[in-house]
């Protein structure tokens, strides 16, 4: 049977068989099942879900969108939503609550049982970007005493209440909730069932901590293929899990929002045909209005130079080529830098070292521009001697594409080191800075050069 | 003991003992003792890995950057590097073998087991950036009627014999290697013993093709969190399993990778503080001089309008302004539909969905900046009349702006449509298309609307 089939006619069918309707909806991935619901009706979807078991309903309302995880569980019956909540995984249950106001969410809390609760509130404590707020508190751990094969029982008995999310590792947790060690499905099984835990675990444990930024959980997952990381507290006291799947969104999300930053765009909530024109002329107008804004600062130095330009026309040509090489490298370097930063290559403390090479960088990728630039400028006819106006516009690009270089490289990181997201210096905002700057540069250089001709 | 320590002065102690230096290595993660290789003299490197048990050796290697590979096993001696690439997983020693000569690996090859060759093989016939470049043939594959207690004796033994790379699941595989189904660890040692691996398998696999795109399987590993999918031919026939830990270092490659695209830089192989200077002089230095190169052709534009400009300077104070408005809306289209293209959200069939919403966004947005702009030129003093120019400025900027975010959100579609990465559309490559079409429309609107008072 296929997954649409089933939403459409054959669903009033089943719904009068429960069982029936379990069965046919265990056939399909929860992702599947939400990917259609996204855009079923509202009150179809709900419906849907109050047939179904709760089990299977919160594996598919996990996977909704945020938005449309709000309308539905309004729209539900108080206890058919406590039921729900109570189902899904505390790091999911948790992430729903988060969306709403405070007293809404409070209103959803007050239905659950006390452990729930409780649970779910430990959870909401953390900063949703970081491993506290990432992490389920749904994991196996177990004293270090138990025998190999009493451990074996224990996963079975959790995995088959459904009430753990992972159980590729075993962690085994002493006195005072201490992480002793980790022990992977795979070593417990090749155990002998007589060992105990104690005598197979790993001691040296990867783990993170609650505050811990996503990124650096991320990365961690990575650099050790972990397929999930235990989050502990300063006293190495278990809170939680990050598992793999999470971090996989994570990464997906940082990268998106990272280069919508760099184009300078404001981050989209949803994907590029699921947000609103409206939204993005918002998100997209707000950054333009504010580079306009800055921008209009050229118009305030070619205004300022007017008189130059009026007596040596000839210069007005190279404006454009001379911002734009100056945008071009420092594009590139805040690129390199912001993206070396996210990886965790970078840190603002670095900012000399960075300095000292992208002065270099800059200098000799200047020196090539510039001598194009001279040559350019060389066959330009015109009242000057061509030899000035050579002169006047190869310095320029040299100075322009060195200082835009080690602005595009020390903004990110200053923007950084004042706890800003370095992202927000985008291309298109280094670009204006050196605009400015490139124009300030070029019309100095030629009044150096061209004194003498202009008088 | 730390991991420093025991490279240090305490090595030559261990190496009389082979037995106490793989206990002592054996309680660092590989990963950590990669690191540190990676430092270290080549030549202390390669007296290690030959002291220390090939398997402990395989799994630091496959942990080093591919130079560093290269150069220690170039050092070892032929029976020890054999050993080696044996111990190795499979998909690590044919991206090792990816990165030598063809007849370097060939000499590598000949040195090997007869399977162990024909497994390389395979793996090489694939494009290293696709499901087949990233596979392991390390998985665990049971007939259908093999019972749930033998299953888990067999993963048992692969497990031991380290032969496998991932045991979360157990694929079931049947007559002409056809994949059947999919039972997790979990389900496995959850099921009773005597129920055979058919009666409580999934059927329906979520699989990937071999040629399919990396960027596509961290997709569906991804949207269906899954830990390993497996590679299947077009009969259904099982090659191989990509695992979630290479997954994630590819997306985060990915992103690295278009960032920097993006950003107008030829991708890095290595680290930001591990790239050379003229590696990165060269990287930066041939899109900024394909840039300048196109860049020139506003100096043509702006000497061909030279008497315009002449007669009517306040023309060119507006210049710096309209090209970055444009450079900047279409950085920020471009930057959009990229990531989109990237994400699967939208395809170059989309063009005409893309290009209906762009146009109203353009205006819209041409029509906010272009009321600023006008403002501004109104205000502006001059030979020519103030609503003259803030009307050829404000209509500029209005078409600039609509066009720009049209050419940004179509370029990277076309690009992608002609098989090329879209990413290479960076913001500095729409920027300068951008300043010479924004030129020519500044200068032919002045035309229009000041041809009377040029005469």
């Amino acid at each position: 049977m296929r997954l649409a089939t089933l939403l459409g006619p054959d669903l009033d069918a089943l719904k009068a068989d429960p069982e029936a309707l379990r069965e046919a909806f265990e056939e399909f991935h929860p992702e599947d099942v939400a990917e259609l619901l996204e855009d079923l009706p509202e009150a179809q979807v709900i419906e849907l879900l109050e047939a179904l078991p709760s089990k299977i309903s919160a594996d598919v309302v996990e996977r909704l969108s945020p938005d449309r995880q709000i309308v539905v569980m309004r729209g539900l019956r108080k206890e058919s939503a406590a039921e729900l909540l109570t189902e899904m995984d505390p790091d999911d249950r948790a992430d729903f609550l988060e969306e709403l106001e405070d007293d809404e969410a409070q209103a959803f809390l007050d239905n659950l049982e006390p452990d729930v609760v409780e649970e779910t509130q430990e959870l909401l404590g953390w900063d949703p970007e970081t491993a506290g707020g990432l992490m389920t508190t749904e994991f196996v751990g177990l004293p270090p005493e138990t025998s190999c094969g009493d451990a074996i029982e224990a996963v079975r008995k959790l995995a088959r209440q459904g009430e753990v999310e992972t159980v590729s590792y075993i962690y085994v947790i002493g006195f005072g909730n201490k992480l002793l060690g980790v022990v992977s499905l795979r070593d417990l099984i090749l155990a002998d069932p007589a060992d105990t835990l104690a005598d197979i675990m790993t001691e040296k444990v990867v783990s993170v901590k609650p505050t811990d930024d996503q990124e650096l959980v991320a990365r961690v997952i990575a650099k050790y293929d972990l397929t999930a990381v235990p989050v502990v507290d300063e006293m190495d006291g278990m809170l939680g899990v990050v598992t793999v799947d999470d971090v996989v969104d994570v990464v997906i999300e940082e990268a998106t929002e990272d280069a919508q930053m760099m184009g300078g765009v404001v981050p989209l909530e949803d994907s590029y045909f699921s947000t609103g024109l409206l939204e993005f002329i918002w998100k997209r107008g707000a950054w333009l209005i504010v580079l306009f804004l800055g921008q209009l600062l050229t118009a305030t130095v070619m205004e300022a130079n007017e008189s130059v330009l009026q007596s040596t026309v000839e210069l007005a040509l190279f404006i454009p080529l001379i911002i734009s090489s100056g945008g071009n490298a420092g594009s590139q370097s805040s690129t390199l830098i912001i993206r070396a930063m996210s990886l965790g290559e970078a840190k603002p403390s670095d900012w000399w070292r960075v300095f000292a090479r992208e002065i270099l960088i800059g200098l000799a990728l200047g020196l090539i521009l510039g001598t194009m630039g001279f040559g350019r400028a060389w066959f330009t006819d015109g009242a000057i001697a061509p030899e000035s106006l050579a002169a006047t516009v190869g310095l320029s690009i040299v100075s322009v594409v060195t200082l835009s270089t080690i602005i595009g490289s020390l903004l990110p990181m200053i923007i950084k080191k004042l706890g800003l997201d370095p992202a927000v210096s985008s291309t298109p905002f280094i670009a204006s800075v050196v605009d400015v700057l490139g124009l300030l540069v070029y019309f100095s250089i030629a009044h150096l050069i061209l004194r003498g001709l202009m008088g």
